[in-house]
């Protein structure tokens, strides 16, 4: 028996193909959340699965005791993204992208400069130390005591914040935000808000972690989410898409933050699987290309959303292929009635926000496809 | 780059198939430890390879929206071999198995009964949950604070032991345990020491937490590590070979823990993977026919070893096929001299014990070669 702590749609699967996964039962379903936003490639993506099988058929995982051939290209390749100097540390998820980089921070904390930011319903995993910084009082409240220093904000809070960082802002050792909050309902961050974080980053010289893990990797139509709202971080945390479907993150470190953990100070078994990162080679080396397109989509996407006549729809948010649809209400009936049309909806926020993070190599067709079911659902 | 935080072999790999890794070059090298205890049945082993890649084929990653097809299975297959009730947790890692079982024990601490006991060097993983009861103190110190009420005792200390459990015996919630200790250079539990955690885990009513991340799934010719010594454990954590190569583990909730987290209480984006899962079926249901085997393979090796005329060898301890070789002194160079002659060693506990973790399919002549090459070196 499995510990149940999901909420299973009730398929049999046979075999996924690019946005459709098809049952045993010969019906097909729209995926238009990608495995939680793991699938960029969509399912079954040949040229990706080649890539992993060749790898596969050499060597399946060696530790590291060992280099793969592909782990500098990927690590520089996501350095490149950043246009400055660093060092990846691979991991096998977003929670222990999280950890390495909480690692560092207390690292180098001190007794005077030791609180660790975060925001009120952001989201960066579920370890008791990713957990220590995650914004669901409900997700964290059974596990208490758990790390110390850990302070959360309202996010956008300006006032909340300038408050604060007059009287400790040089207290502050580190700041972790998600540019755009996924798990939080598709929450931006507001110019002004990602203005004062830059003003007080400069000037109270802490460590901005932005958690790409879920809107990093070309899903909002740049390579990281943070580029479209000016901030630049130390410390840049990925997950999700980067191993091509199988587990792998990686947190990088820029800059200063570079020199922070020596050998010895962190290290995992698998991280980074090979096969995981034949995967994640192939899809960095073709990601690239495929940015505008994802920003194109996500609008033509978000018209159509906005063009919808419904009352249910409140709100339309996101950038690129993570999109948010808030709707008036809570709907606990929507995905059961969504499943039935064959739309697989990823409904968050106690049922009131959709969440769509398709393939982004969705094609105009297909988002057609599942904007016709919205219509008739909403 | 990546972050620096081991020291490789130097090989360019082309492939890597049974017990050899074979580099561009055309060099040959014996693995005398796969992947660190990963690879159970070798490198490239055509039939688990076929399994993972036929379900590659069909879908890479589902996310926990979907119940895979061979999930329940393997939790069933892991719960058999406990004998017991029970429910699994999968990760992908290590130290999120451990993770899962602290937030377990976490989540049913009260303000009396909150101390969680581990043992030094004892290793758990390194994020920061499973560091705070991590027995090496240097992995352990840059990054505190870490979790409060976690307690080190000295592994096999009956007297230290004793004298807690008569005064504080009450105020624990939970130990952890390796029975026998893997980083740890390869200690195991003593006679007395079992009985005594035995003793006081019925008497005290705490949460007993073996960790067989590295013992467990067969390695030592037992399916857990703890049935040699006659442990009752509440919460078991796997992981290494599980998954066949692939990052999969796995916290498997035993009785009444079955019933702590609830659903929304953890969570992983991959875990676990479908493709990990197909190799993790085909690990267990092969792996039970092989561990009498495994417990031989080990005695011969052991009694090779004892049998080798050298000065050098100080201790050889352990079981199965999770070896440990004390030497005399610590032999800094020795990894370099055994790598000039194509062997493959990972040397811990400061270059004084050689960890031998070979393939638990090691053929006997495979064995007779690791030792002629040892006995050339020691
Ligand atoms: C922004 C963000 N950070 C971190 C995580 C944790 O990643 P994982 O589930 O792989 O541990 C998630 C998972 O959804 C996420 O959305
Ligand atoms: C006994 C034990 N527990 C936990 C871990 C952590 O596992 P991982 O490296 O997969 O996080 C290890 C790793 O070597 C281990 O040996």
């Amino acid at each position: 028996m499995i510990l149940k702590m999901y909420d299973y749609f009730n398929i049999d699967i046979d075999y996924a193909k690019g946005i459709y996964i098809y049952s045993k039962e010969g019906e097909k379903y729209i995926d238009t959340f990608s495995g939680i936003g793991v699938l960029s490639f969509g399912h079954s993506n040949e040229n990706l699965i080649n890539a992993m099988k060749n790898k596969m058929q050499r060597y399946m995982h060696l530790s590291n005791f060992f280099l793969d051939e592909d782990v500098e290209w990927v690590a520089n390749k996501l350095i490149e993204f950043t246009d400055k100097n660093g060092a990846v540390f691979f991991t096998n998820s977003g929670t222990e992208s999280t950890e390495a980089a909480l690692k560092a921070i207390k690292k180098i904390s001190t007794k005077e400069k030791n609180k660790i930011i975060y925001f009120k319903k952001g989201f960066h995993g579920r370890t008791l130390g990713a957990l220590s910084i995650n914004g669901f009082e409900k997700l964290k409240s059974p596990f208490r005591p758990l790390l110390p220093y850990c302070k959360e904000f309202e996010f956008n809070d300006v006032d909340g914040f300038n408050d604060y960082m007059k009287y400790h802002g040089d207290e502050i050792i580190a700041v972790f935000v998600e540019a755009i909050q996924g798990s939080g309902g598709v929450m931006e961050l507001t110019k002004e808000f990602s203005e004062i974080l830059n003003k007080y980053h400069n000037e109270k010289n802490f460590i901005l972690v932005c958690d790409e893990v879920q809107a990093g990797l070309g899903r909002t139509g740049k390579f990281f989410s943070y580029e479209h709202f000016n901030l630049k971080p130390d410390i840049i945390t990925v997950g999700k898409s980067l191993g091509g479907g199988l587990p792998l993150g990686a947190t990088i470190f820029l800059n200063d933050t570079t020199n922070i953990l020596k050998p010895g100070d962190h290290g995992s078994t698998f991280a980074p699987n090979p096969v995981a990162l034949a995967g994640a080679r192939y899809m960095l080396d073709n990601l690239p290309n495929m940015l505008d397109d994802v920003f194109e989509k996500g609008n033509y996407l978000k018209n159509k959303l906005e063009s919808m006549k419904t009352y249910k729809i409140a709100d339309i948010r996101g950038k690129g292929l993570m999109i948010g649809i808030e709707l008036d209400e809570p709907y606990p009936d929507l995905r059961e009635s969504a499943f039935k049309r064959g739309l697989l909806l990823n409904i968050i926020s106690n049922n009131s926000v959709i969440r769509l993070l398709p393939a982004l190599n969705i094609s105009y067709d297909e988002i057609d496809e599942i904007i016709k079911i919205l219509e008739e659902l909403l």
